[in-house]
């Protein structure tokens, strides 16, 4: 029960992994089929869910108007963020470009239901954030399927979640897990924006594995 | 900017998401090499994190002692969860399958730093969870690698954290997320077997996708 994937199938998808990228800057406005996201979507919806829950919401948003609103509340939340620098840090934060709410012809603000009804509450008893950590496998595929569709994401958590409830009229049981930028780009950049502008670097596999126990080696 | 994946790694893509399963009785217990686990693990490891932080640390135990501490809590957590369903419920809860602990030759303990100096903070003071997200994004990169080598796993969720803590000596700071079974299975179920067990039936992405607005469509 091996072979049901081929050599170049499975480099495929290690290539989808290693080729994905955060996208903030390289948007292009290129409208984004109907088609092509319900593929992606539908990629996001086949993920685990604890207790077959599926507790996921997907909301998209093209609207104009809308955008406006969200960026302009990243707009207060970046500046926010900013002041809580100092100095030449606070100068290389501001110079990051950390979202394009605007670029991207397509938004989806990613929500999951806190305590859903379906799945009878399997697997939820000793571990209930279980269900938004569904909800993030699902944006994970969602992101594998945009990047070899040549979509990029970019997700912005640098949100007041009240502001985008308010916008999006969520209701309070559902939590705000992702706000996604998604559309066509002009390139996947080679390294990742933060690696390339020196705020971090990668460190290696081994200095996050252990084995037997934390910190056995 | 689409082309650089073919149709047919497009394709590989979508089958990895559509025949990934949750693995708990077909696990075989053949060896698993180091050189696949790396790889699985290189896939998880390339995951995006918020800030650059790589907040994760996974633990490979392939101690049969450790395992049977572990599956052990399994079974005090299980009967907990059935005690809290009644009659036909309860019965078709305990009739189950929920884990391979003791079956899959590796598990994987997923772990996470709830409060990385790496990242230097960006993108957490709104929503500092996404530490936890981007683990998640890794489980799932995890996932999806050991789909296309062969391997199966099954998450394991009904299990009180402060027990596995003590088992593996996790420290305070930082998170339980997941507890993986990992091995070579005796085939992928076609269905998810809590849809084959009728436990719980798929719904289709229309019932979670909205447009502008939550409720929109």
């Amino acid at each position: 029960m091996s072979g049901d994937f081929t050599p170049a199938e499975r480099a495929a998808l290690y290539r989808a992994i290693a080729l994905r990228r955060d996208v903030r800057a390289e948007f292009l406005s290129d409208p984004v089929g109907d088609d092509v996201l319900t593929r992606v979507l539908g990629a996001a919806h086949q993920a685990p869910s604890v207790g077959l829950s599926q507790p996921w919401r997907f909301i998209v948003v093209r609207d104009p108007e809308t955008r406006r609103g969200v960026h302009e509340a990243f707009m207060r939340a970046n500046n926010a963020a900013a002041e809580t620098y100092d100095g030449a840090t606070a100068a290389r934060y501001r110079a990051l470009k950390l979202a394009g709410i605007l670029e991207a012809p397509v938004n989806v603000c990613v929500t999951c239901d806190d305590d859903p009804k379906r799945g009878n509450g399997l697997g939820r008893r000793t571990m209930p954030e279980t269900v938004r950590y569904s909800t993030v496998c699902a944006i994970q595929n969602l992101w594998l399927a945009a990047r070899v569709e040549g979509l990029g994401v970019g997700w912005v958590s640098i949100l007041e979640p009240a502001e985008l409830r308010a916008l999006l009229e969520i209701p309070a049981h559902f939590a705000i897990v992702a706000y996604l930028c998604v559309g066509r780009v002009a390139a996947f950049a080679p390294l990742a924006d933060l690696e390339r502008d020196h705020w971090e670097a990668r460190v290696p596999l081994a200095d996050v594995l252990h084995y037997e126990r934390f910190g056995g080696s």
